[in-house]
């Protein structure tokens, strides 16, 4: 069975460096020492390799480890156990990036829908896609499903739940999922618009089930959950489940791992099936440096192991007035959000209709 | 309805560190400025407060938020988002601590077993109890129960598969819980011993109750977890569903989060109702501190809310010889963990007696 590749950055001393490599490459399948570890079918079929070993600073190496697949089960769960289970409680070591093999892609399809499906459901071939949330936590069903309406008059393609909106009691998820789809529904039927309302599943896995059950038969247009708080693996079943909904990953509790961002959002995140990732774009309230954020994009447009491309969705503090900015960074295959900038004014139907006549006019600009 | 208290580690400008605080509390609940958070309700009964703002040390500051309860929707996955969703994201913050209000625990009721439970359970009413892992990876179902048997005859509480040990083809979850369970009842059988079996439950949630119903079909004694893997909401689910079987959480994939370790296993896995919570001890192949352990340990055996204490389970390459040092350290009402060592020899049995051995000599001079 082919391997995994593995790349970590790894503190070291010079000489201890060897050593270190090898122990972390134990210590993520045999959790043995070699001298223990006897059993010849384990050593010729469960025991990786140390591929290289690359100072990169004062004390500083890249390493790259070969796991044989077969060690994942074609789990989604074991495969991140295997990648960074135990050794991301050792604070010498950050997982940087993963290289699977072919045969990794028949298990981890990665979206469904994608770029190309997302498009075609929107009808929107070219441009930039649009979204919001309906924030704050604290609405009622009734204010959220108004506001909804009026973002989805506006012609947005997505309107999401804030990822903090839960089963709370002022405003309980049944409710305002019915209230919110009927909502979009009927500014569709008034606008001829497509807009798709995207409810946030959170919860345990039952909870999880009883939301998706629910959004479904209320026939809601999309999906948001954010995979940290859910279960990594939930994403991953959920994608491979047949609801015919895209669905879009948050990237809430994920950004304190020590898992490079682009590996955990770009990579992990579509190949367990997100159609479009959120991430904190540069120079908002968050911190992901340009080049993290060009590699993300990069990744989840890719079609690496011939998986569908997933849209990025640069996020966290965009203004309309940053579109532009934002649309020449990335391109016009961007699922763009601007979240609490079109509450300011007060007129929410013109701050959003503006947010989408900015981010057609750019796009036209890009890709005509 | 009450307020959590967040205490978090923020690095900042001392000029910039009041506007710091207050854009972390809005962060996590309404994700808007104060400005454009207008609805009246909203206002009143979601936005949380600042409570202090106490500088640590040049530039890093210990800040304590009061955020509504109803904000979590006492749900696990929403709580946290509300402790540390978006706010993991940025780098200059830390959680530290969480302390809820005595409302939190009517939803949140910890360890069904816990120390009480388990020790019962086993017929240990004082003294340390002793458990080990199957390993390595690679091992067959007939392979693991053989190891199974060994550990049980040599009279250990809990033989555990170790957290890598998944739906693997060349060791099926279902062939290796059958046989394993098997192999730890013919032992107790035939030495009036109590041993428990525990299972590691791995995939998505599907996978999970697929693997769950096996188990307790089979009749195992016990389960294992990693919750960072699985979805920390699911350990809530699992303990307060009526499974009859107590938790053991493993910490993988979780030591790498910006949350301090003893809020996430010592506080979060409690609340989640594990009823002992691996984490790797000081001296091993990890680096928690003196402080970090004793900390976790206490937090795991407080009564905080009325909850029953749970076990700390120190792991991570302690050996039979440092069973004095550990136990010394932590007192008898601890889950000692011993694993890979126990195969050095090769007499598996001769190691795990001496094991269990020592523990209970051990515990003897502490507890009588």
């Amino acid at each position: 069975m082919p391997n995994l590749i593995f790349r970590y950055q790894v503190e070291s001393e010079p000489d201890q460096i060897a050593a270190r490599a090898d122990a972390l490459l134990l210590e993520q399948t045999v959790e043995l020492s070699r001298a223990v570890t006897r059993d010849p079918w384990v050593r010729e079929n469960i025991l990786g390799e140390v591929l290289s070993i690359e100072e990169v600073g004062a004390g500083l190496y890249a390493v790259a480890l070969a796991q044989p697949l077969r060690a994942t089960a074609l789990d989604p769960a074991q495969f991140l156990n295997v990648a960074f289970g135990n050794s991301s409680l050792q604070a010498d070591v950050t997982l940087v990036s993963i290289e699977p093999p072919d045969a990794f892609f028949a298990t981890f399809k990665g979206p469904r829908f994608g770029v190309e499906g997302l498009r075609a459901k929107l009808g929107a071939p070219k441009r930039a896609l649009t979204f919001t949330a309906l924030k704050p936590m604290g609405l009622s069903p009734e204010a959220a499903a108004s506001l909804a309406y009026d973002f989805a008059v506006a012609g947005l393609d997505i309107v999401k739940d804030d990822h903090g909106l839960a089963d709370h009691e002022f405003c309980p998820f049944e409710k305002r999922v019915e209230l919110c789809q009927r909502a979009v529904g009927k500014a569709n039927a008034e606008t001829g618009g497509t807009t798709l309302y995207a409810p946030n599943l959170i919860g345990g896995p039952e909870t999880l089930y009883r939301q998706l059950e629910f959004a479904r038969a209320a026939g809601v247009g999309a999906l948001l959950i954010s995979p940290m708080l859910v279960g990594p693996a939930f994403l991953h079943e959920l994608a491979a489940a047949e609801t015919g909904l895209p669905i879009l990953a948050h990237p809430a509790f994920g950004g304190a791992l020590r898992v490079a961002p682009d590996a955990l959002f770009g990579q992990v995140f579509k190949w367990f099936g997100a159609d479009a990732v959120i991430y904190p774009h540069l120079g908002g309230r968050f911190s992901y440096s340009r080049e993290t954020c060009l590699s993300l994009a990069k990744r989840l447009r890719s079609a690496e192991g011939g998986l569908r491309p997933a849209f990025p969705a640069p996020a966290g503090g965009i203004k309309t007035s940053r579109v532009r900015e934002v649309l020449e960074f990335y391109g016009a295959d961007t699922l763009l959000l601007v979240g609490g900038s079109l509450l300011e004014t007060g007129d929410v139907v013109g701050s959003a209709r503006a947010f989408v006549a900015e981010a057609e006019k750019i796009s036209r600009e890009l890709v005509g």
